[in-house]
């Protein structure tokens, strides 16, 4: 049995903003009030939400995540893409070339994204400290079980490796639901 | 690697309702339409939906499968759970005993359900002849794994074996999209 414990994190649909974007659905200048901390240093969940509108469907209060971002992102599960009717691929956060895109909708207007509508590529955030302690590289695909009625083996994990991380397993809630975990519930890396 | 492949088939909401129930919600002596043929022999997805409503939410349209059943039982996934407002447990069909109901509304009327909510345990229907060839015996809990950019290997997948089943693996919604896996995919049972 493996000692590389990780607790879980599970990640709703959520919106990550650019400053540009910021200020077309909010007014010139909005600053995006902290709500409350994330798992990684300095990343903060919103008060503010937005509406979110595809092709088939919509979702009216989406969380916004910050601090902005270079380009704005959204992150939904494949059972959100398939309500709202947009074929998002499995991606890297950040990784969003050929991806689709969405209506945005906030209080002072509306956006619409070119691309950026991707369902997260499940992933593990490693401080430095703890990847070195347990041979682990950046980039490198694990494998990651969790226990319970529906336990789950995940392939395909990817390792993310920054002294600016904290430790962290993120998923969605299409795999959570699946494995029958809660956010905060541990997982072991068995590879 | 194992040569047990077996057909995935992707379990969306369903209701199964009992004569009583049948006519309580289409009028009396109604016969439910065959609409398709599903993958157990006699099985079928019907013509007719009804609306469920939970505490929190509703879905307009939940497909009917027949024939009719001795008890009317709901079939959800945990995205729907949250969704609907109703805590329904994993539980194998067909025991119902303590798990929580809902409002069903048909044409012809409103039943209140008072149990038969439930997330059902994912499965494989083995023939009696496939479970003897592979070693595998009724009630069996078995790891089953997937391939693909979302590969999940499920384990406690139970097995059952009967000379009226077809060769199936049957999961949920939430299971299929965390598995990036679609109806008709194939599965390995790896022991």
């Amino acid at each position: 049995m493996s000692d590389k414990i990780v607790p879980v994190g599970v990640s709703a649909r959520h919106i990550h903003l650019s400053k540009e974007h910021i200020a077309a659905l909010f007014g010139e200048g909005y600053e995006l009030k902290p709500l409350k901390p994330l798992s990684q240093p300095g990343q903060f969940a919103a008060e503010e939400t937005v509406q979110v509108i595809g092709p088939k469907g919509r979702f009216d209060t989406v969380r916004i995540l910050g601090p902005a971002r270079k380009a704005s992102q959204i992150e939904i599960s494949r059972t959100d893409s398939f309500q709202l009717g947009v074929l998002a691929p499995v991606r890297e956060s950040g990784n969003i070339e050929g991806t689709p895109g969405l209506t945005v909708i906030g209080p002072a207007g509306e956006v619409t994204l070119e691309r950026g509508v991707i369902v997260a590529a499940r992933h593990i955030h490693f401080h430095t400290s703890e990847a070195e302690r347990w041979g682990i590289a950046d980039k490198q695909l694990l494998r990651v079980r969790v226990e319970g009625e529906r336990a789950v083996v995940f392939e395909n994990v990817i390792a993310r490796v920054s002294d600016q991380f904290a430790l962290d397993m993120h998923i969605d809630t299409d795999e959570a639901n699946a494995a029958g975990i809660r956010n905060g519930d541990k997982a072991v890396i068995v590879e």
